[in-house]
């Protein structure tokens, strides 16, 4: 029988530090479905479309808008900002490293990268588009796409939504961020983190965030933690939950009705974590710090002094990694019209 | 005495094909001003300012937005759209090539690439932040940026307005399009354009096009045209007036209150402009075929046939030149912390 969240709760709460940490480096190659495989091609094309504004209805928001490659792969918005400046209840998650997320969406509703993909588009607070048939004319209407999906998927219509979310997929299992400091110190760099950042490991392991936040992404994947969603608060009735609004969002239940998942949320990685805020599914909390005294709080019972919610963020600054060089794609035109009016 | 724009046009209308078209090549690089000297450390600066949308109010978009880089420099809508979806009356011009623009703005209310940066970042429609004061506190707050500046411009706070501006224009000096077809044409590869781009060629010069779109960028710098402004349309009363309410925009008058410059707009650049339909000032017509045949009727009072249409807008089409390659840079983090909120 499957342990519930509450008893692995009550577990790790009384028996730090029991749990041993399993640090891990992050890999530097995400494994991709057997009918999806990726290829450079398959890839420079999903970058195109990912970067390509014309995937919403008014040719202004993209893939990126939200989750922008050349920053952290977020917003640093505290919810996600759509065509006419609409917003929805959630901050959007970053797409650095999400090939690693076992689920996608802070309530889990997508499966796959591929399933991910085709959500927003069509969401009316996001890109707006009427529908994938919709954005599907659109992109047969440009020359350029039409002859690097037949290269990509060949066939007779290679131009389809599942193909263009297959594209955009493979992209995005490329958005990896190795070699961070604390990838370096595991690998045996001894001196690749600071003394407060050995310090906010240890007391990151110590306090009970691997629980969680564990594996080599820290977002309880191939990890020793309690999996992939957890209720937050798990400890509910602290001030931060009227100050931050925590307990409003029914999270993971909208999707499954299961009491046991009401306000259950996805693990998020803490990879580039420095890079993301503002924090948690509504994006309330505006520093780091803050976070993590939240999260220790709120999740875990926990009082953390100033000094130590100080020494994990700076051991979660050391999660920032290496992004990888890219080149900035020429989106293919439409000579002499335009489908934007 | 100079002479009037009616007279020009008048000569124009009745000395066809007097007015012998001055075939230019694109030059490879713009000048720039003495006192903002292009260097690679300031462009590369401004490759980030010019792609991060932290220069707007909302976190949510950038120079690039309206003149997106990966495509023909603007945005393929009508009107350009800004943060909250707001929009104003004219449609973003390319900014690629806008170092060979005389002036800057469909009005040229701005003189100098430096002058127009300054102006969408605190547009209310447009960036709208409150002031290039605020704009400057949200720069000086990103460490990279303080970094960047120093090492570009130097002194005690390096971090201004007038410096982002210098970068952004020092960034822009370099989206140059050359080797288009038309370029390797006139620089002797006779097979670079088609005999339909070659038909058309002939019939933008016979038919007066050149009269404005004269120069290196087709855009009356350096030509043998009227220069940079043109009242639009020059002979008003045609069907289109109404079609594409090309009547309604006072254009320069708004900048010189002089009735002179009523309608009149900056000549723009035809260099790439297949890739930036829809077209005109207010973003009216769709097509380029259209363009092709609303100008002739308004400015020349011609009646172009189909097939006339068709021939110079394949030319226009020659003008599509090779983009210069870019990495995608890394936009400066704000560790830990966001400041939109």
């Amino acid at each position: 029988m499957k342990p519930s969240r509450l008893f692995v709760f009550t577990m790790l709460a009384f028996t730090q530090p029991a749990l041993a940490a399993d640090w891990q480096a992050l890999p530097s190659v995400a494994p991709a479905p057997k009918d999806n495989p990726t290829t450079a091609a398959k890839v420079a094309l999903g970058q195109k479309l990912f970067l390509d504004p014309r995937l919403s209805a008014t040719g202004t928001v993209s893939c990126n808008s939200c989750h922008n490659v050349m920053a952290g792969g977020d917003d640093n918005r505290p919810v996600a900002m759509g065509i006419h400046g609409k917003t929805g209840g959630r901050s959007a998650p970053t797409v650095w490293n999400s090939a690693f997320n076992a689920t996608q969406f802070w309530d889990g509703r997508a499966a796959t990268l591929e399933e991910q993909a085709k959500g927003p588009v069509v969401a009316d607070v996001e890109m707006g588009m009427n529908s994938l048939d919709d954005v599907v004319t659109r992109l047969r209407q440009i020359p350029g796409y039409q002859d690097e999906f037949r290269q990509v998927f060949g066939g007779k219509e290679p131009i389809t939504a599942d193909n263009m979310a297959k594209a955009i997929a493979a992209y995005e299992r490329t958005l990896i961020t190795p070699n961070s400091p604390y990838d370096r110190f595991v690998k045996g760099d001894k001196k690749a983190l600071t003394a407060q950042q050995q310090r906010g490991m240890q007391k990151f392991a110590d306090a009970g965030c691997v629980a969680c936040h564990s594996g080599p992404a820290f977002n309880g994947q191939n990890g020793a933690g309690t999996g992939t969603f957890m209720v937050f608060p798990a400890v509910p009735g602290s001030a931060y939950d009227a100050k931050y609004k925590l307990a409003v969002d029914p999270g993971r239940y909208n999707v499954t009705k299961q009491d046991a998942d009401r306000h259950a949320f996805k693990v998020p990685t803490l990879r580039n974590v420095a890079l993301t805020a503002p924090y948690f599914h509504n994006g309330s909390v505006h520093s780091l710090d803050e976070a993590v005294r939240v999260m220790a709080k709120t999740q875990l019972g926990t009082d953390l002094g100033d000094g130590d919610a100080k020494d994990i963020s700076a051991f979660l600054e050391a999660l920032t990694g290496e992004f990888p060089a890219q080149n900035m794609p020429r989106l293919p035109g439409t000579p002499g019209k335009t489908f934007v009016y």
